[in-house]
C-alpha cells in the first residue's frame, strides 16, 4: 500500500498536498491510513447520499476516523441525490460533484482497488467497443487519483485490520441486484477456478496496458481528424487511405461532436463502408437527429457528411 | 453463412478455389455446404488424429458428406499425434501440419465460429498481457481462413439441420475436464446473465477492434525497434522518448529475439525501467538462458544491452 501510494504522489502530486474520498469502507480508510504517512497533508471528504438510513452518523463515523488517522482536516459534504439516469448514476454524479467543488484544488485520490478495475474490465466486456470498453479506470484523470489499482481489496482490509480501525459495510456492497456485486461474488471467483487462477491481476494489467495503447491511437486518430476535416465535413480520399484503425476513431469522433447518439459498433462499420465499401448505399443513420429529421451520414462530393436526413436527389420538398 | 462467406472469399480468395477443414462436426459441416455454394472448387481435408475408438469411421462418414455436398475430392490425412506440451496442442500441431502438406497452395478454410472466438477471448483474459492476449483468431492467416468469426455456433446447427446432414458430436466437446468446455457452458452463460446478454458478440467484436488496433501498434513499434537498433542492443535515449505504449513493445520484441522465455508483464516493466525509471538497479534475469547464465538485460554506455549475467563491475572472474 504504502509503496503505492508514494510512487503515486511521486508522479502526480509531488507537492504532496491531496484530498482523500472517504466513504469509510476499508479500501479508503486504508487509503487514507497511508496517505496520511506518505502525503505532506491529507484533507478528508466524506459524502453523506442521505440514500440509506443512519448515513449521517457512518459520515460522521467516517469524518472521526480520518482526523485520528492524521488528516489535517475532515468535511462531511452532504448531497441531494436524483433519480435521473438511475439511482446509482445519480449518486455516482451528485458525489463528484460535490468532491470537486470541495477539494479545494487539489487531486482527491480514491480507494479504487485492483479488485474494483477487474469488476470494471469485465463490465466492459458486455458493451463489446474494443479497447475502449475494457480499459477500466484511469490512475489520474484530473482531478481523480486512484493509487491502489495495483493493490487488492484484501490487503486494503489487512490493514484495516492491523490498524484496529473498523471499516463500514456498505449493505450495497453484497446487494446481488446490483451487476457489479454479481461480477465479484460469482463471475470473477467462476472464472479463477477454470482460468487457474490470477485472473484478477490479468484484467488489471490488461486495462493498463489497453490505456497506454488507447492513449497513443486516439492522439494518432486526433492528428488524422485534424487532417480530414472539410469544414464540417471529411475529406474521403485521406480517410480512405487511413490506416484501418485510426480511421474508425476519427468517424467514432467525428460522428459524436456531430452529435450522434448511442452510436454502435455495427452503426460505425456502416459508417466506415461508405468510404472504404461504397456500391452506391445510402446515407447511415447514427442515432441522434436534427432540424426535426434522422441525423444521417451520407456521401457528398469526395466527403463525408453529417446532417438532417435529406430527400432523394432531385430534390421535390419530400422528406421521409 | 453464405453472406460471410461470400465476402471472405471476395476479399481473400478471389480466384475461388480453397480447401476446407472438415470434422464432420456441425460448424465445419455447415462451412463445407455454404463453400461449395459459394467458391467455384473446394477439396474437404480431413484430418484421422487416431485419439478416439472409431474414429476412421467418423473420418470417412466426413468425407462421404463432403464429397456428396458437392465437394471435387475429399481426403482423410492419418496423422500420428505425440504427447510433448500435452494432447490437445499435440494434436492441433500434428492436425495443421497435416493440413498445410496437403491444401496444395490454396488457403484452408476453418469452421471456427462467432462462439469460439468469444471463447478465446475469455481464454486470453487469464494471460493478462494486453490487446495482444484477448485478439482471438485472426479472419485471415495465412494459409488458414475464419470466414465464420462473425456466425453464431446455432445458426452452423441449423443449417445442418435444414440440409439435412447428421453432424457427428465430439464427445471432447462436453468434457468438463477441458477449459474450454467449461468456459462455453459455464462462464459464458453466467456472463450473459450478469451483463444482460449480447456477450458472445461484444467480446467477438472487441477482439476484432483490437487485432485491428494491434496491427497498427505493432507496425509503428517495428519502425520504433529499427530506429532503436544500435548492433545487438537498443539505444536507451531513442527508446525514452518514445511512446509508452510503442516502448513496451519494442522491448518485447526485442527481449524475444534475444532469447527471454515466458516473458512476464512485471519483466517488462522492470526492463522498461531500466530505461525510464533508472536509479542505479542492477540487470533484470528475463527468463531463458546465455552462456550457462541468466540472460539478463541491463544498462550499458547509453544502450540497454542483453546477455550473459555478469559479475559487478571490475570484472573478477566470479559469477553469481
Amino acid at each position: 500500500m504504502r509503496r503505492a501510494v508514494r510512487a503515486w504522489l511521486g508522479r502526480y502530486a509531488p507537492g504532496g498536498v491531496v484530498a482523500v474520498a472517504l466513504s469509510g469502507g476499508a479500501d479508503s480508510l486504508a487509503l487514507t491510513a497511508t496517505a496520511v504517512v506518505e502525503a505532506e497533508v491529507v484533507d478528508a471528504l466524506v459524502v453523506d447520499h442521505g440514500l440509506q438510513e443512519g448515513s449521517a452518523a457512518v459520515a460522521a463515523a467516517a469524518a472521526a476516523a480520518a482526523l485520528r488517522l492524521g488528516c489535517r482536516s475532515a468535511r462531511v459534504l452532504t448531497v441531494a441525490v436524483g433519480r435521473a439516469g438511475g439511482l446509482e448514476a445519480a449518486a455516482r454524479r451528485a458525489r463528484y460533484a460535490a468532491l470537486d467543488a470541495a477539494r479545494g484544488g487539489v487531486p482527491v485520490l480514491l480507494g479504487h482497488t485492483l479488485d474494483d478495475q477487474a469488476e470494471t474490465v469485465l463490465l466492459g466486456l458486455g458493451r463489446g467497443s474494443g479497447g475502449r470498453s475494457i480499459q477500466g479506470m484511469a490512475e489520474f484523470a484530473e482531478p481523480w487519483g486512484r493509487p491502489l489499482l495495483g493493490v487488492r481489496r484484501s490487503v486494503a482490509r489487512q490493514l484495516c485490520a492491523d490498524l484496529g480501525v473498523e471499516p463500514w459495510e456498505d449493505p450495497h456492497n453484497s446487494a446481488p441486484e446490483f451487476t457489479r456485486v454479481r461480477l465479484r461474488s460469482e463471475v470473477l471467483p467462476l472464472l479463477e477456478e477454470v482460468l487457474g487462477g490470477g485472473v484478477a491481476g490479468a484484467l488489471a494489467r490488461t486495462a493498463a496496458q489497453l490505456r497506454e495503447d488507447g492513449v497513443l491511437l486516439d492522439a494518432l486518430a486526433g492528428k488524422l481528424l485534424a487532417a480530414a476535416r472539410d469544414g464540417s465535413a471529411l475529406d474521403l480520399e485521406t480517410l480512405a487511405t487511413a490506416d484501418p484503425a485510426l480511421r474508425r476513431r476519427v468517424i467514432r469522433a467525428w460522428l459524436l461532436e456531430g452529435g450522434a447518439k448511442s452510436l454502435t459498433d455495427s452503426n460505425l462499420r456502416a459508417v466506415e463502408a461508405l468510404v472504404t465499401d461504397w456500391r452506391g448505399q445510402g446515407g447511415v443513420a447514427v442515432g441522434g437527429s436534427a432540424g426535426g429529421s434522422r441525423l444521417v451520414a451520407a456521401r457528398e462530393h469526395g466527403r463525408l457528411i453529417l446532417g438532417p436526413e435529406q430527400s432523394a436527389p432531385g430534390l421535390d420538398g419530400h422528406h421521409h
